[in-house]
């Protein structure tokens, strides 16, 4: 059996020397290294704003879009749209573990899971398109994929519905890095807490920091906002545009009663964001950028430019034990769970 | 007299309620608010970019130099070309304080400063162009500007040559952010180490690590290596291409008998050099990306996608006492001022 790379290097045709995400071609056949994992893949959960291009492109044709998806892995190895460079995550069941990973691992055959790496970068092979649910960007297929020794995943849990889940595991990233910042006494801002990953880091923002600590819930719309107060996840609520630094610093600091915050969670997916959450933030305070749409240069320049001290982290969608602590919100907290069943599953 | 704002909005014409950088006009009457600091300029230092911008549309003459910067200032009451965004620093002398800030600095008139603060930001008034620099981008006038309050700047030192003195100050938030990340018995990676900022760096680096640390420097080029060997900067040197991310993690593999870095920090001014940062790491190591062409997705979606736990920062310019920090190391070390001198002064 062949050694392989933690990360799938072994697998990349081309370009030679890069991973396997940026790589254009990857090897998909399903013959697996000693650290390599098989899978039984039963849906892919395709990236919304690559499903999205492939829909347009097919014009809603179904049977377009299946020829299309079977062309991109034909190409590539691996379901990573041209188009966007995304991918998306997969369901399936273990079908063969790499003597290599005994001990490191505690899948074992017949596990049920979500891969919570990218399918730009995993080895899929598809042998037949059964089904596809337009609405939800899924596509139940006949196939295999490879994960790789450092690809992240999680066992889907028998007491959470498969689609709530998969929901809640799309963003377990901001959550459980909210529970690794947040300390005891710390007053927080998240930017953004009306939304999908917003709502679950104020839950963690909350729990962390405590009856000492203040949480305060940013969100761009009266209505998320007025459902994120009626579960009651956070200590002070407003509405303000996220992209004008001025009037949120203003708030912030009505708040805070000019203390500012100590840590700032940047949940929103638009642009020029970046100087509300510096504002919004203590000098010497944390801001944490989980947004996909900061701009690194706006962020490093802005506070730069104003002589703060913050640190700013990028935001990272794993982190250990990831999966497992968002999921268990949906454990702890019935209103949450219910909303999350309302509005994603 | 007036009451100004700490990060300068009351001099935001156009568009309302945005900061002065992004602003597209300030007001540059030199009539000082409260918290306002006049200073009568001598040299602006243009930024490398939007000066080479401005020698290309003027075609390399003078007298359409000087037009295009008069242009420039009388529109957006700052010296910020409107075609790079980008704006310098400058040099000057104290001529007013307000009154607001009496306690809160330690500036008087008639010291020498050098501003850090970006000139895209800084109202600014030219009566006369008096002479250009071509090589070195620099432009000494007769004029006025205004520092806020929030904005940083460095007392020119009397000890240091004045160009020397700017091009340590125009990179001081590397080594300083350096100084307060490395600890004792780290091992340490700078990524570029042989550039102008990566130099500085390494200083920090291996005085902070110590006897029980090791400092290991990445370079480009064969030449820049050698030079930073020359002057023992580091404890192990290697070149590689930092875009070859499995070529520096074998490298730096290699150099750390597979312990990896606790701490890299990436000074190079090229894209694609994320993964480099990432596989060099320890799997909880932190990643400081002083390079402005860091990409914040890349970072993100490169960290998750080989499951890595890793903590990065986005690079602050400013961080407290930077000037002074990076300033030190010309007073502490013979050799780097003497290469310094040679290279950037």
């Amino acid at each position: 059996m062949k050694k392989g790379c933690p990360f799938g290097t072994h697998r990349v045709i081309e370009p030679k020397g890069v991973l396997p995400q940026p790589a254009t071609k990857i090897d998909n056949s399903m013959e697996i290294y000693d650290n390599e994992i098989l899978i039984d893949v039963k849906t892919l959960n395709v990236d919304s704003a690559s499903f999205t291009q492939i829909k347009e492109e097919a014009q809603g044709d179904i049977e377009k879009i299946k020829e299309i998806m079977m062309s991109i892995v034909a190409a590539r190895g691996k379901h990573q749209n041209p188009v966007t460079g995304s991918g998306g995550m997969l369901i399936g069941t273990v079908e063969k573990v790499g003597p290599a990973l005994e001990g490191k691992t505690n899948l074992k055959v017949g596990d049920k899971l979500a891969t919570l790496v990218s399918l730009s970068l995993t080895p899929l092979q598809i042998d037949e398109i059964k089904e596809i649910r337009k609405d939800i960007d899924q596509v139940d297929i006949k196939g295999k994929a490879i994960l790789f020794e450092s690809g992240i995943y999680a066992v889907m849990p028998t007491d959470i519905p498969e689609n709530l889940a998969l929901s809640v595991l799309d963003v377990a990233g901001a959550p459980a890095q909210t529970a690794k910042l947040v300390k005891p006494s710390d007053t927080v801002v998240i930017i953004g807490g009306g939304g999908k990953s917003g709502m679950l880091c104020l839950y963690e923002a909350k729990k962390r920091a405590g009856i000492t600590g203040k949480v305060i819930c940013l969100g761009h719309s009266e209505k998320s906002v007025a459902r994120v107060k009626n579960m009651n996840l956070a200590d002070e609520y407003f509405t303000a545009d996220a992209t004008n630094a001025v009037e949120v610093m203003e708030k912030v600091k009505e708040a805070t009663n000019g203390e500012m915050a100590d840590v700032v969670i940047n949940c929103v997916n638009v642009p020029n964001t970046e100087m509300a959450s510096i504002l919004a933030a203590k000098d010497d305070g944390l801001i944490y950028f989980f947004s996909m749409a900061t701009s690194f240069t706006k962020a490093a320049l802005g506070a730069e430019g104003i002589g703060r001290d913050t640190t700013m982290i990028i935001g990272n969608g794993y982190t250990k034990g990831h999966g497992e602590i968002a999921l268990q919100i949906m454990r702890e907290s019935e209103i949450l769970r219910k909303t999350y069943e309302e509005l994603y599953a």
